[in-house]
Formats: structure tokens, sequence, C-alpha cells
């Protein structure tokens, strides 16, 4: 269909039509006669062999309760699980964004990729102000963006952000960061230019990009508005979470009582009017049994954001070494962050070892994005699907990696690297990840990629 | 490009468009050279003046990091909020499936929208069985299916699952009901064929097609089985979820130690491998705090139900009445569910009111599925954009209702009207909530339809 880029686009598109079908409980035949093919041809189409094209889509979108992307897979342009942006392809990217007539930014591009909702620039402040004013006549300010935005400074950036009408600046010095919230107005300057002053704006949608928004495009501006939940700077009071289980139980306050075997005066207090008592431990086990969730799903999420943004000086931030003292690979600094985003994990890494074999892997579940900072090229291996790969990043290069696939780095000259190291949760949840581990034998093969139908004709 | 369903796709469209080149950083110059296209048409295609099609989707595809479907809107094919499909739509779309040459179910649709991921099948047990034993070689298996199941069943039906190569047989009665995991095998017959032996099965994709399902596929099967956490029947412990968050983290045993103030033996007891203590709630508040999450993402979700399935039988139900026993308008049966869907709730709707103006809206965060049981008509009102609608529901008449649109039920013969009641979350999960509910002012309204630049050309 438009398998230019990357590999397996056509075979994951042929899954996912035999995945609809089955949902649909529609074998074959009645395929045929619903998408007006002819007999024989849908098979084609779901072994691969006849390329799903989009005429095909939007047909299966008027006759069946579906949409044409829910029948589009994504498309691989990371087959070795690390793809890399040099910086002379970063360079050749670049764009001078002016303001009100005055050249402001340069932008260009780092390492993306087509399965991770990153969208990460290499700033350069073009804009010299004299004071650290927020009213300076000199910024100029965005609109705010829907991306939340991870910051990393590099040499005398001033930091302007606006929440609630309130404007603020921050002079900011190499090794500072900043996470920021989805549409607040925000802006950089330099306070000079003798030394070079720029950031990386590491954007990225994370849940809010994809399938959460098109079902809230629909549902409207009335509806978005009312399903917004509050966060709070802690997360002790349930009454929120309990109140919402109840509507969709239809579960009466007289009902919970009796199922938790709570007084009903108490349940008043937790979940009345303007309740604000707090359940116990004990408490909160008998409301989860009682109305059929876990405990975990009665607690709201915290955020330790002021004015929509949590800012991580470099002179206080945590270091610490890796794997331990005694062998230590990296030191580690940990950059800005907020619990609001708990599977994002900001880190500058600095590499202290100095061969691949004394260094150390690091894995995790989350998609990775990789700045090389500084001056000092750094040793890059990694594996996927058993093989193991080393390349070396330069200065200013960047990089992509898949959620599971193990990196490590070393040292190419004397000088020790050091890396800005991103890493975000994609679409797999916890509660996804928790869905595999639940499924049937063998689910999970067929989740990733169905291959049959539903039923065998032959009856057992 | 494709509005034949609903209205509005094309607007939606051109707003994706307008977002995912914000994204990006391009303004309408920069996306007009990398798209391509002539000046000024930019902005025709992101006003809506121009519709988007399938050509320039796929050659942003090609040249920007993103997919076909990241620019795909769905269809609104419910614009008053509620969809009705009558019993003699659903009887025309009756086809049986044979199994090994024996015809074995009669399936019918019925409401479907493309909002939510419900595939609900009317299906008839066509063959008749003369015991329970689950090795019967009249019962034909399937394969299982992606799909989560919530099964209503009608008459002599017997209930097969299997799970673990071990096969069980359960006989069922009117108002039993059971939920089901992913890909479990199961079948279903009748136990005699002088009353209706039917089921209403409900199958729903909740959280695993779509995005998820899309990342998976081209993260490979390795990297999915690796994803899966494993499901307990009681979530106490927390081991797994805080080396995820350590791992994620970079943070070694010795940091976590001292961010923490807990004895290094202490983490080791709760992280160290085989690790089996529970922490006590003050850990909990600390690791938290240290790992920079929120004590519910250090919580597990728990499980309820064995070998695959949550079997409730009608005769040991909870039943109450709501809102109240002094001006009861329906009396609520609870049905089978799993606390692995804490956002799923299937309920026996039995109607008391007899007038709309004496009876009690419903309303919930969740989507919908409403099927009218037994032979009395039911009355239906409901209420979107200040509009407010009613209708009659017939016996075998579904439908299908958008979150928080308020639903009345009353009486329309002297006969009480039961309804079945299916409520599952969508993409739009707590996490998302709770993310509108922390953006900047005018953030919802953008992050549903964006229509504008991110930035200003003039300035401020």
């Amino acid at each position: 269909m438009s398998a230019t880029v990357g590999e397996g686009f056509d075979r994951r598109a042929a899954a996912l039509l035999r995945a609809a079908a089955n949902d649909l409980k529609r074998d074959d035949d009645n395929a045929e006669r619903d998408l007006g093919l002819e007999p024989g041809s849908f098979a084609e189409y779901t072994s691969g062999r006849r390329p799903v094209d989009w005429a095909l889509l939007q047909r299966a979108a008027e006759v069946w309760p579906l949409n044409e992307r829910d029948l589009l897979p994504i498309h691989d342009d990371c087959p070795t699980g690390l793809s890399v942006l040099r910086a002379k392809e970063s360079e050749a990217s670049s764009r001078v964004l002016a303001r009100g007539g005055t050249d402001y930014y340069e932008y260009r591009d780092t390492a993306m990729s087509r399965i991770a909702s990153y969208r990460p620039e290499w700033i350069r402040m073009l804009q010299v102000v004299g004071n650290d004013r927020a009213d300076n006549p000199d910024v100029r300010w965005n609109r705010g963006h829907l991306l939340y935005q991870f910051t990393y400074f590099v040499g005398p950036v001033n930091y302007y952000y606006r929440w609630q009408g309130e404007s603020y600046c921050v002079p900011m010095e190499t090794g500072d960061s900043v996470w920021g919230l989805p549409f607040a107005p925000h802006s950089f300057t330099a306070r000079g230019d003798a030394e070079p002053a720029y950031i990386l704006a590491l954007t990225y949608g994370g849940g809010l990009v994809g399938d959460a928004q098109r079902e809230l495009a629909v549902l409207g501006r009335r509806a978005a508005h009312e399903l917004a939940l509050p966060v709070t700077r802690d997360a002790t009071s349930a009454d929120g979470q309990i109140r919402s289980f109840m509507a969709a139980g239809c579960v009466t306050p007289a009902e919970l009582a009796a199922r938790t075997g709570l007084p009903p005066e108490r349940i008043r207090q937790l979940t009345g009017p303007g309740a604000r008592a707090v359940p116990t431990q004990d408490e909160l086990t008998v409301l989860a049994d009682g109305l059929g969730v876990s405990v975990r799903d009665l607690l709201p999420p915290r955020s330790t954001s002021r004015h929509g943004v949590s800012i991580q000086h470099a002179r206080d931030a945590r270091s610490w070494v890796h794997p331990d003292e005694g062998r230590p690979a990296y030191r580690l600094t940990r950059l800005a962050g907020d619990p609001l985003h708990p599977h994002t994990s900001a880190l500058q890494v600095d590499v202290l070892a100095t061969a691949d074999a004394d260094s150390a892997p690091l894995a995790t579940h989350q998609h990775q994005y990789l700045f090389v900072l500084g001056d000092a090229p750094v040793r890059i291996s990694w594996e996927r699907d058993g093989e193991r790969r080393t390349d070396v990043l330069g200065p200013g290069d960047s990089a992509y990696t898949e959620p599971l696939v193990p990196v490590t780095f070393s040292a190419v000259t004397e000088a020790a690297p050091r890396v800005l190291m991103l890493r975000i949760g994609g679409h797999v949840t916890p509660d996804v990840r928790h869905a595999l581990g639940a499924m049937a034998e063998q689910g999970i093969d067929r989740y990733i990629a169905e291959d049959r139908l539903w039923y065998s004709k032959e009856g057992n």
C-alpha cells in the first residue's frame, strides 16, 4: 500500500484486516459479500499476497463500523533497534524562524522515529537580551503547543514561561533543565553572544497523541472539559475516583455501604458533596473490593510542577554512579521531570567506561532518545534479535532506540563523553502490559499479527 | 477525503495536519517546501478549504517522521449522542456459521459505533447437546479471539471454556453472565430446543486495539512477550513495579536507599531477586517520592478471574434499587466483571419508573451499550449539547451512547422493561483525563481541534 518506509507494512496491514473481520465475526464469504470483493480475494488480502489499498480501506470504513485508520499499521523505520541522525544531517534541516520581523530562533531537527512521539529540536537563541525581566519587550512569546516539553540548556539562556496570565523569567546555565505542561506559552533568549546559547527542546506527545485525541475530537469540547480530572500536588483524597466508579457501576451510597460494611455516615464523609476525608488503607481495600477495582484505581496521580513547569538546576541535581562505586561505568545526573509522567525519565550520562567490555548495558521498557553533548565522541553498542552492533556517535549526533534494546556506552578518546538521555512511555501502557500478561497462550503472537480465522471450518 | 459517514471528518483531518506541522515546528512555508506544495496551499488544507487526500498523507508519511494514520481522524456516526439498531435490522444481518459441516450458530449484529470498540453480537445456539460434559464431541470449539468477551445468557445454554489445556462446561440459565480474557477457546450449545437459547456476546477491544497494537506489531514478538506483566489475584507486592522504575531512571539500589532513607538491606528485600517483602504504606510513599512517581504507579492491578473467566450466576448476583428505596426508578443487578478492567461495568436494569419525570438519569464517563431484553418496550430519553430527545426501544433493539450522555429509562406499557447495559472505557483513560486537567488554559480546545500556528508571525 505504501511500504516506502521500512518493511513489513503490507504484512501488518494484512493482519489488521483479518483481525478486523474476526472482531466483526465475518468469515471470508461474509467479508467478500460486505466489501463487494470477488470470491477468494479476501484470503489474498489477509495473507498479504494482494496489498491492501486505500479504496479497500474506504469501502471497509463505509460498510463496517470502523475507521480507515483502524486498518492502518505504522512504519518500521528502526529495524536494527537504533537509528542515528548525524550532526551534519541536523545542520541540513536548519531553518531560521522570525518573530515580528526579527530572526529569533534557528531550528534543527534531531533524531525522530515513526514509532515514537518524540519531536526533538536543537534550537539556538538569536535574540540577545540585556536583562532578566519577564516583561522585556524584546521577548517574543509563542502560543504554547500540544506537546510536553523537556528542555536541556546549554550556555547563557533565559527561559520565560507564562501560567494563568503571570509571566516568569529564569536565567539558566549549562546542565539546567525544565519539564513543562502542554499549551503554556514560553520563550527563550540569550544573555550574550560571546558563547553558544542553545537548547535541546525535546517535545513529545505521550498518551495525548493518537487514539485519545481522535476520540475526544468526536465527543466534542463539552465532553473533553467534563472528562478533565484535576491534578494536585499530593495525591491522598480518593473522593473523585470513588464517585466516578460509583457512577460507572450505578452504585448508590447505600449499596456501597452494604458491599463494604462501612457505615453510611462514613461513605458520606468519603464521597459526599465536598468530601474531604482521606480513606485509611483498610478502607481503600474494602472500597476497591466493593467497587470491583484495584486499590491503584482509587488513587490519583500527583504533580510536583509549579506554574506548569518543573525546573531542575544542575547545581542541586542528584548525581550517582552506575552500576556501583566499585565498577563505575557512568555518572548519572537526574534532570527535570514530574510524577504526572511516571514513565518519562531524563538523565545526563557522563560516560566513565573506556572500553565496551568494562561498561554496563542500560535497558528499559521505554522509548529512548540520545543526544551527544560536549566535544567527545562516544562508542555505543546495542542488541536486537540476538544481533550485536556498534557505532560511534560524534558531538551533535542524536539517536532513537526502541524499548528493551540494551545500550552500552564507552569512551572513544581520552575525553569523557556526555550524553543526554530522554526516555518516554509509548502506547504500551502498564494497563496494556498487564493485559498481555493475562492473555491465553499464543495470545500475544496472534495479537501482534493475527494470521487466522477465529475458528476452524472443519470443526475442532 | 472520505466524509461518507457522519460529518466533520474533513475538518478534523485539517486540524490534525496543522497539529502535526506544529509538532514538527514547521510553519506554512516549511511545510509547503517539505511536502512539495504550491505556496499558500498549506493554509487551504489546514483551514479545511481544500480536503486532505490520501496522496498528501502518503507524501507526509514519506518526508516526515509520522504515519498515514497519525493524520487520520475517526468518523462521527453518533451525532445526537445515541444511535439505535432496531431488532429488524439485526435480523437482516443474520448469518449461519457452520462448524465441521454442521450449522452451529446464528449470528446477528447489534448496535455498534465507529467511536467505540464494541463488537456485540446476538448469537443463537443451533447445536443441541444431551449432557454437560466438556469433552462432548458435538461441541465445536473456536480458536479464541483478540477481544474481551462479556456474555449474557438467555435460556438453557451450555458454556464451554478452555484454559491452559483444561476444558470446562458450565450450564447457564437466563440472567447468568461471564467475562472472559482474550484468545481463550470457548463454545456454546443448547440443552434443548423447546425454548429459545441464545447469548448476547458483547466483545470489545478496550485498550488492546488501536495505537498499542500498532506499536507492538513493529516492536515484534520478543519485545511483546518481554513487556507482558503478570497479573495476580491479590495485588500487594510492588517489586516488579519498583524494579521497572529503577531501570527506567537508572537508579541503583544504593541510590534508591539514599533517596528514600530506607536501609540497603530493606531495599534488597523489596526489590532484590526473588523479592517477597510487601512494602508498608509509609515505605510506598517514600519509594514513590524517591522514584518520582505516584503511589498508584507502584501498585499492580488484581484479577478475580479463574481459568481466564469470571462467572456470575443470577442466583447469587447483587441487586439494589436506584437512586434510593424511597423513589426507586430502577432495580439494578450486577453482572460479571473483573478488577483487571475497572472501567468495564455490566448491569441488568429492571425499569420500575412508569414515567420519564419519575425516573432518574444515569450518566458515566464510559461508552455505553444497551440491549432490550424480555418482551416489554422501554422509553429512553437522553441529552446532548443541551438538546433533549426521546425514543422507544422495542424488544431486541440495541443502542450505543457516547460518554457523559445522561440516559433516562421508563416503562411504556404495564410490563416492566429489562435492559442489558455494558459500559466500557475508551481511549480516554484516567491518565489522559488527568493530562487534560493539567493543561494550560485554552489547551483542551486546541487539543481537540488545533486551529492555529504555534506562534504569531507578528511577534506577540
